[in-house]
């Protein structure tokens, strides 16, 4: 296997044969990154569900309402994507994490057992709640609320931390599934100081 | 607890406050189905999520290609919802499951074992490989691949039951998080011959 | 497979073969009920064996003492039939359930999730003890006994909780193996008001 | 706690207040085995549940049909309850498997792990079926019956694999939860050549 | 398989053919107990892998710090190799365990549910702090330690109980990949009052 | 917690007080590394373990016998430690991965999903194998050699990969237990070219 080849067992289309707004959002977020991120290609086969998938992506990670910075969504996004065994998450929002968190080592730590990482008693009790949700959504009572209001999360923000956890919970299913390779690129950001990444 | 109320642990707006397009839709899904399904509801103190979840919804279910039967689209929800031990969607596809494939005992089959299930064993291949795509998709390989193939999947077909699975996967989390109710009149639909259900 | 015939892995014999105190049971239950449930004829191969079952089971369900009421009786054996993924005990017994408590709904609501069922912290504290006991009965501890006493369960009460779980865990597995299907008049019983299900 | 006690957490009635019929067949069994099995104790405050379950317990395992041993009998109850950590059934019927099967070792083998046990290949698939009627038997299907037909098991083999499995997952139940203690003079039965065990 | 044999996956030289002080070391473990223990033989085609796993053991157990007595040690190494299904490990340490503690059926008891065994309170909270370490060592938390604290347990002890479980997990892992089976010796050993045992 | 420092819950001992042997050897890691990797102080507490630990360390991973490279024995590492939530050991072993290997991304691809991993066949037979060490010792049987032998591994080598993740079995639940923090160096080295690292 080349290392640096998209590999999913659907197919890829060419960015000339995508709808506009694919593209279009696609050569914008390769302006914003220097790369495409695979999953943008990798689900544009469909379009709907792409369009869906995004729109879906935006409302949970692009807002300004509610508690968690962006470090944090990052956090439950690697903390969950690694109990799924999900490489494609891990890797691509593990850089995301570092750069916004500015800390090089979190994803790494949260990844493997966030129970061990250098994260704040919040972020603690945030990320439990995350894998109650990823694993065991169905025995979710009030005493996991109970457990998150001294940390002064709101009902909105519980919101957040449950949806996000349930959205990148859909999402690692499709990389699995498809066998999504992460960019190379992603491996390095964030790790290495004052790099753009 | 009175049977009948939505009972989410997060605001359930009423229909007068929606955004136009949010009060539509319910109203088109009201006069169809004589009630608005609660989800409609609960998800609707969050107006971007909901439109995402609904294309979404529709991307998958509302569409004309593919070999997956409406019937088998709802088995594959109410099959791994089960597995989720989500009450709302297990109830209410389950639900629109006896309708579509004109036979009442089978949604009440799948949810406990689909190996008992009287069904076609293509739909049993599909059932075996949504569960995996639910439990274990960092697992699926390509002996679950060749073994849909025989029944006549295509790479497509392949794609909308993992699709699906993942979709659910996320809605299941969200109706579990949320104490989410199934509307009462989903119980009994498609129980009773020739009954408007 | 047709939908009403007993797929049986084993021999069903005609009821003009049986001992006289199988037939004479089987034919009362047949004028009480309208059809022979299909366990009694499923067993009937062993008549040592069905003999013994049935007084177990008369011994557990047909008896005036102790507080839990027949509904419960029929709550605990839905619950954890359905954690046992035994379809025959579920359908079966949620029917009785559904005509014992005249609540339609609440058999699919232990079967999925008894968290999320409309039944009283009584009956969650019990069926919660069910579970340990039908999934866990090792780590049964004085813990698990406390958690039943606020609500006004004896001893012989608990012991009925116990036993009934390890019972129909019993049933559910020689169901399972065997194939047993439940008979299709369980499925609609006690799910329409007025009906004599 | 006293070595030597039953500590059962039901009450163990005397054996003068016990009915006729409980008290004959456990003085048979005292002077049969010198010793009253724990068993006939602790269930006794329930007359009519001992009745069914000495009942079963007799069809299962006091017959002369089929192919199966009373060693292999034993085997398999011994082999069960270990997996659902059965102390009583485990070292009581550990005990008679060892006389039986002459073999003092057999029993610590098959309890810990029978893939490593001084077993026949024939033992060992009866066991591999047992361990999952016993922990999955909802997966059972006919890959688990083809499995066993060569080393000459007939269906009515299987069944009473099955229902030894299934009636000692009750028994194993009930003694894990009323705390039931084996007889110390189980411990030893069996071990030494040429003891009266 | 003849009952006495060794049977491992791997080579096991002749005494005569190995390293001197692997040599003596074996001939004075059969000097005191009258046989060779097939540990010693079973590893000793690699004597680097063999010092160090020695080295190790004794580090572990033969030493006279640190309050856990000999028995306890002993106790450890029985529950978690049962949870381990290492038979070798659960038949030789079970014989010392029921020698050092002079208590012949204790062995029996923690291997099969160590909850239900005759132990102290003290020794109950070791051996579930054991069984953490065992199998959910990534979970270990403050919550862990406070539980040990009131028996008496140090910080040096803590250490002990969580070093020995973690090195016969490493023991138990060789001896089921191998085969290695324990010497019918040991079976025996410790049940029989005044026996040299 | 601040980010270098050691955190392990047992005293870590300086440098001067620490036996001449422990001392030297971790002067000269050291040197050789730049830093002194934690777990030989968070051991040192300990010096007949810390050893015992070394030596047989030692004896897995510094010999040129057998033909499992330096590469597929840190990969064996890498991937059961992740396995095993063992931050420790993924971050350092990790690092030492992708330098042996050349392969700046083959340790996060083996400790999310060693599946998805940029990997020979034969080294995925090897993890395969060492997963089932690692999860499933006890089911370990001649399926699982005779799936290494086409893969050119010797039993020799076998014992290798079983040996190395039986070792790191054990290292994984010490480093859990104390808290053992990786070295920051760590996480960095072998993913830029041509670094020191």
């Amino acid at each position: 296997m080349k290392d640096n080849e998209l590999t999913s067992r659907w197919p890829v289309p060419e960015l000339a044969d995508l709808p506009a707004d694919l593209r279009e959002r696609i050569l914008e977020v390769q302006a914003k990154a220097g790369f495409v991120p695979n999953v943008f290609l990798a689900l544009a086969h469909r379009p709907a569900e792409w369009r869906a998938f995004m729109a879906y992506h935006d409302a949970l990670l692009v807002k300004d309402t509610g508690s968690l910075t962006k470090g944090e969504r990052e956090m439950i996004i690697t903390t969950t994507s690694a109990a799924n065994h999900c490489l494609y998450c891990v890797v691509a929002h593990g850089a995301i994490l570092r750069i916004h968190e500015k800390k090089p080592l979190v994803a790494d730590q949260v990844a493997i057992n966030h129970r061990k990482a250098d994260i704040t008693p919040r972020q603690r009790a945030m990320l439990d709640f995350a894998m109650k949700v990823c694993q065991h959504s169905h025995e979710v009572d009030d005493a996991d609320f109970s457990a998150l209001r001294p940390h002064g999360f709101s009902d909105d923000d519980i919101w957040d931390i449950a949806a996000i956890t349930a959205f990148f919970g859909l999402s690692n299913r499709l990389a699995n599934v498809s066998g999504m390779r992460p960019n190379d690129e992603f491996y390095l950001m964030g790790r290495v100081p004052r790099s753009k990444g």
